[in-house]
């Protein structure tokens, strides 16, 4: 994998000297293109062994191009605010907008490989991360972004004539530290788990390219030339379609799915009903006040059919809580800087700290119902945002986190009567809008685009509980029993 | 002060019943109403003393209220990435949106009163803190944010004898701590710094309102409705005339100002530049990976004439800069969620760490340069930023940031030249608009703005350096030194 790195590449001074200001000039004007087309972010990821020129590279990046479009990420040890989260939250929060350049130096592989390396995690392990690595980059494929992953490379010797070299002179000598001498004695070892790393997640979307670090000239040259032709190409290419098939889902040829099978008329007394409130309120109270909370993140999604009663739910579920420590994020039409990101961006910005409760009045679940439905999204991103948005759980869940899932459904009826009382009644008169009329007419379109959510998206670490609403009563404390039960579990 | 607050204010519960359902319905109106208009945040502060019933005031304006458009925020020990800014960072970035409603508990207050009380600080230093918050309460109101601040009461007595009540109900044992006994025993101290404070903090635009905390049902029926009648109050109210008084200036009779006593023709030779460049940019590079640097921050702003030289001078300075540790902002029009905020919240959300280096190509000075001449805000409107830039960068300096500002000068024949120059250049076209020719022609208005901005935000602390750019090496090499200059003697 890395024979053509050891080569011994090399570009002579008057070579470099004549191409340098040509590429250098065109990559200003590449870049120029990007921020002016703003149509696609550029992430850039420097990765390889020690002493081969990262660095240097990301300096030398930020010298050719114009370094206000630029956002140069060392990565280094996380923050308080990054170690409470998911570990891709600090990547999410510094991916560049559209138009903009990113790069990175120290990524979502550094760790993985470093943990290999050092023995502390797995092959298993690590082929679990570089798959998600994989999945995290297609997402960001699907999104436009154009990633390019370099792997500067040096073989053995040249590694450790140049630590060697680099330690003479005073100008570099603070760049060698011990921990580079003891990467050095772990260099077969760091090749190894690097190869590994490398084959696995080289993929079409976003290869590896493994560039020669030795001669300072060759590697400039190289990489400046693959950036500019990426970004060339990229802005060249007509949008290309992106939509070509239907999405492969099961026909409901019976009529049959699982909404149908629910009781929506399941009811509950005014009597029982305040009994039990006064009961799983308290209930959930105190478990959000026992010390083990503060280890753990409750996430909530409510949704559900239009005047299903996710408001009522909500402030039932937030009258149990503590207002310091929860947040309800109504979810809307996302902002200009939202729309400058990824799909899920704008839901990870919203990703609480430990001991916090975050409850989405809809969510991301908006691209697989509404987008889907009406057609604000293409078949290919709805259909891809199933298993974007199962990782997005996983790491949530992998990270101590209780996602509940809560589906609120009422029947057609019970929507219509619902909707008239609410045109009559006077402050809850800005509750129906034209939007929730015409949304009704297309009631079938919806059933089926839940079904497929629940279908894909229910796992038994972040299940979907589906709540008979047209009580509001059995409703509100059936999601308030299943909180208490998920948490109860989480804590213990 | 706090005389009224001890009467022994109560409200019988069928008074309270009846009230409190038309209350609800009219919060949740205007909180409707708020949300729709979206042209002010409201700010409401809830301090006291311990047992006084803030944090059940939090929890019930979020249950009488919408919780989705209530952002609650519990400040309790700022996390790291907190600490390392100046210690308003935190409330910059939790302030809410205009059409939102954000809650603090805990403030810019409590930080202040209780250094004062345990005997960390003296009167001196509270009252240069409250003075400031006086001065950031103005600058939240004159943005057109309604603020909302209650002390909740309780005399000595009654505090004593709430805090026994709550130590016997199991429900609220948890809600007191040792730390609530140990306030308890200072509570004179506290209740004269308390008074403090109220004095000289409560201003026409922000005044406090000190609300007895001992009855529940008295408590929450005034801070509720003292809330509704202000946002309603403020809904109602017609936009006011914002700009009644022209900007009392000095008048320029003589036609002096400083930028004319400017050498704009001083020169380097070449020879000599390359010299000092390896000269400035080499101890600029040691300077920042001296040890001591990681304790610093470092902010430069470019500000200058069109075609000055800003663009060239920045990558002059980055190229000395090892690129993980610098963040080069370029300021152009505000986004969707920038223009939800007050005027320097864009700003401050790139206030980096320690040991970073933030360099911003252009800044929060345009607010008095191309904003004052375009006439794209009101007179007012820039009037006060002088002083709450002042402000801002106060703030900096006393976290230990090197705040740097050039202001880069070129003559108009030297610009003419240059934009003609740029016109014929291939990779420059780009860096000429129509929008430089138009500025062009208002040199004169531009001029005085300069002038004016330099006269009333040089200080000390924070000095402006006039940089002559006619000749671009000259221009160049004064930056790096006084960079070098001022680092140094932060170093020392």
């Amino acid at each position: 994998m890395f024979e053509s790195a050891e080569l011994g590449h090399k570009i002579d001074k008057a070579t470099y000297d004549k191409e340098v200001p040509a590429l250098r000039e065109a990559l200003l004007e590449a870049q120029f293109d990007l921020a002016k087309a703003a149509n696609f972010p550029v992430i850039i990821l420097i990765g390889g062994v020690d002493g081969a020129g990262r660095g240097e590279t990301v300096n030398l990046l930020n010298e050719w191009m114009d370094p206000r479009h630029i956002q140069s990420h060392g990565m280094g040890n996380p923050s308080d605010e990054e170690l409470e989260r998911p570990i891709m939250w600090r990547f999410w929060r510094a991916l560049p907008p559209k138009g903009k350049v990113g790069i990175f130096f120290g990524s979502w592989y550094t760790w993985a490989i470093l943990s290999r390396v050092f023995g502390k995690t797995r092959n298993a392990e690590l082929d679990q991360s570089m798959e998600r690595n994989v999945r995290f980059e297609k997402m960001l494929n699907d999104e436009g972004a154009l990633i390019l992953k370099f792997w500067l490379h040096l073989s053995k010797d040249k590694q450790e004539k140049r630590l060697k070299a680099m330690e003479k002179n005073p100008k570099t000598r603070w760049r060698v530290t011990e921990r580079d001498w003891m990467h050095f004695k772990m260099y077969d070892k760091f090749r190894k788990v690097a190869e590994r790393v490398m084959r696995q997640t080289s993929t079409a979307e976003a290869p590896w390219m493994i560039v020669e670090g030795e001669d300072e000239r060759y590697r400039s040259l190289t990489v400046g030339k693959v950036i500019l032709e990426a970004i060339r190409k990229r802005l060249d290419a007509a949008e290309a379609p992106h939509d070509a098939h239907a999405p492969p889902l099961l026909p409901s040829i019976d009529k049959l799915h699982i909404l149908k099978t629910l009781d929506l008329n399941q009811k509950l007394t005014k009597k029982k009903y305040d009994l039990d409130l006064e009961k799983y309120q308290g209930k959930l109270n105190l478990l959000t006040r026992s010390p083990k909370f503060t280890e753990i993140t409750v996430i909530v999604v409510f949704e559900g059919n239009d005047a299903a009663g996710k408001g009522g739910s909500i402030r039932r579920v937030t009258g149990a809580l503590d207002a310091r420590q929860y947040q309800v994020t109504p979810i809307a039409a996302p902002t200009e800087e939202e729309r400058a990101q990824p799909y899920l961006w704008r839901f990870w910005r919203h990703v609480p700290r430990k001991g916090r409760v975050s409850i989405f009045d809809r969510s991301w679940y908006g691209r697989v119902l509404v987008e889907r439905v009406e057609g604000y999204c293409s078949n290919a991103d709805w259909m891809r945002a199933y298993s974007e948005i199962n990782d997005f759980e996983e790491q949530l869940v992998r990270n101590n986190t209780v996602v509940l899932k809560f589906w609120l459904s009422i029947s057609k009826e019970e929507q219509l009567r619902r909707f008239e009382e609410r045109q009559k009644t006077g402050f809850k008169r800005f509750k129906i809008t034209d939007e929730d009329w015409r949304n009704r007419e297309k009631w079938e379109d919806y059933e089926m685009a839940v079904c497929d959510m629940v279908d894909r998206t229910s796992s038994e670490m972040s299940p979907w509980t589906l709540v008979e609403a047209n009580d509001k009563n059995f409703a509100r404390i059936k999601i308030l029993k299943t909180l208490c039960e998920r948490i109860e579990a989480a804590l213990k």
